[in-house]
């Protein structure tokens, strides 16, 4: 079945302890788009401006996915500028400029307002708000957000928590939202706003899911050189979303696979610059990277 | 078969957030003995002061614990004093008096130098090698070690690599051993100095095991409420030990079994103070939890 995809689409400028890279192709919406288009149908839902080079929206169109939903205004493509410390779990924002992201309204073309499977990518909760406002009963959405909405946006946030059904968001942005140290009760508390499970993304140290049916605990894959890492948890929710939106139904068992599938494909798009690896990925090297990670989850397997 | 476990048997007084006690059972061997004793016979190698209290020596004694290789000094027994913080991650020694640790000279008695395996407990490289230099061909060698010994003793530390089967030690200690902030490459250097297998502790992360034939990632068990994490890490590598003791070969699949047992063991020691919950510890709680960690690893099983 096919998922929708909302979220950011931006032109980077990346500084990481590797190098440094400029009008890069980057957003929540680009990573998470492509990724789940290796598992489902995809169409995506965000906005650029009139300077958005063509070359960026081939990267999309080679993998199949529906662009009757990206919009573009007149101005320029949001724009970011980072830079990655030594330790590159430590990033720091140069520059923000929001342009046609700041009036940004979201607006589904009939044929998507039906689509079963909803990637609310991270984006202002008030936008995510505005897409499902749109939607016709969507089977199952899945959510990300960050931790700048949690400081910005903290109510709407909360109140789109009782219409999803997976939350996705990092370790620290778990504790703060639901301002518990302890990941058990914050997954709970966050579990008891709405979403029927919640995965929490421990950068290195993997993704842990809970549900009423229980949980479930992935290592990230051990590399030995990450070139930038940009991306990588946009790319894991879209892997998992697209993964879901390819099954019958979704359980804990379910849930895992698709959290396995997230995890490989996020460990490519670390392997270099923007949407690179992703974008030259074949089938082939991602199951025999999922091979390895199953045999770094069960050696016996 | 049988284990040897060597390390050292302390007095502790431990405060956390949770409450403050005095005059409890600690040291290395106390925890890593007790949980080597879930899986295979043991003796302790250590000492203790003449001031040891009988009710202390019980507990090992209620686990069958051969104590013939733990020498009765004159003097006071090693005694620690440590504060956690909130975070409980973080500690501090308040006071460290070593007394009769300072001339400890490990001696075993003839019966305990055939063991076949051997777990070297957190303690100088000194008095490992000194065990070392006592036993009879051991089939596997397990140590266990600490920053304090990497800032010390760092050569007798390297030393010691080329001596032993499997090298414990947690995610920050194995970067500075190896002065190398890329855990796989950290653990590659580490084999290349002796062990074939390098299990890297990572606390609430779980654990990253490696070896020539691949490697395996085993998550934490997730805690509602951690009372006192001292010994948890000893209590991981005697686990761990005293598992690889049972069996008929050390390869990495029954590696990872070991890295599960002792993952459970260490689930337990932090829920209480000192040894208390583990010497309360039944086979039906350790079998619960057990299959519990294995769902967590894979919803379906």
């Amino acid at each position: 079945m096919s998922v929708l995809v909302v979220g950011t689409v931006g032109i980077d400028r990346v500084e990481t302890p590797h190098g440094e890279r400029s009008n890069l192709l980057g957003g929540s919406a680009s990573f998470a788009s492509l990724a789940a288009s290796f598992h489902a149908p995809v169409s995506l839902v965000s906005v650029v401006g009139q300077d958005f080079p063509a070359h960026h929206r081939a990267v999309w169109e080679k993998r199949g996915i529906n662009l009757t939903g990206l919009q573009v205004a007149s101005g320029q493509t949001f724009r970011w500028h980072g830079v990655y410390e030594e330790n590159m779990n430590n990033r720091r924002t140069i520059s923000t400029e929001l342009n046609v992201l700041a009036d940004f309204q979201p607006v589904l073309p009939a044929g998507l307002k039906k689509l079963p499977f909803v990637m609310l990518g991270n984006l202002a909760p008030d936008l995510q708000h505005s897409v499902l406002d749109q939607m016709e009963k969507p089977r199952f959405v899945v959510a990300d957000t960050m931790d700048l909405w949690i400081h910005t946006a903290r109510p709407r946030l909360l109140e789109l928590l009782g219409r999803i059904d997976l939350l996705i968001l990092n370790d620290s942005e778990a504790k703060q939202l639901a301002d518990e140290p302890n990941l058990l009760k914050a997954s709970r508390w966050l579990r008891e706003r709405g979403p029927k499970y919640v995965a929490i993304k421990k950068g290195e140290h993997g993704c842990f899911l809970t549900g009423s049916e229980g949980a479930f605990a992935a290592p990230a894959i051990p590399l030995e050189q990450v070139l930038d890492p940009t991306g990588a948890g946009d790319t894991f929710a879209g892997g998992l979303a697209g993964y879901l939106a390819g099954q019958k139904g979704v359980d804990l068992p379910t849930l895992a696979k698709g959290v396995i599938e997230g995890t490989v494909l996020a460990s490519f798009t670390v392997e270099d610059f923007s949407l690179e690896r992703l974008a030259s990925l074949t089938e082939k090297e991602l199951k025999q990277r999922r091979q390895e990670l199953l045999k770094l989850i069960n050696p016996n397997s």
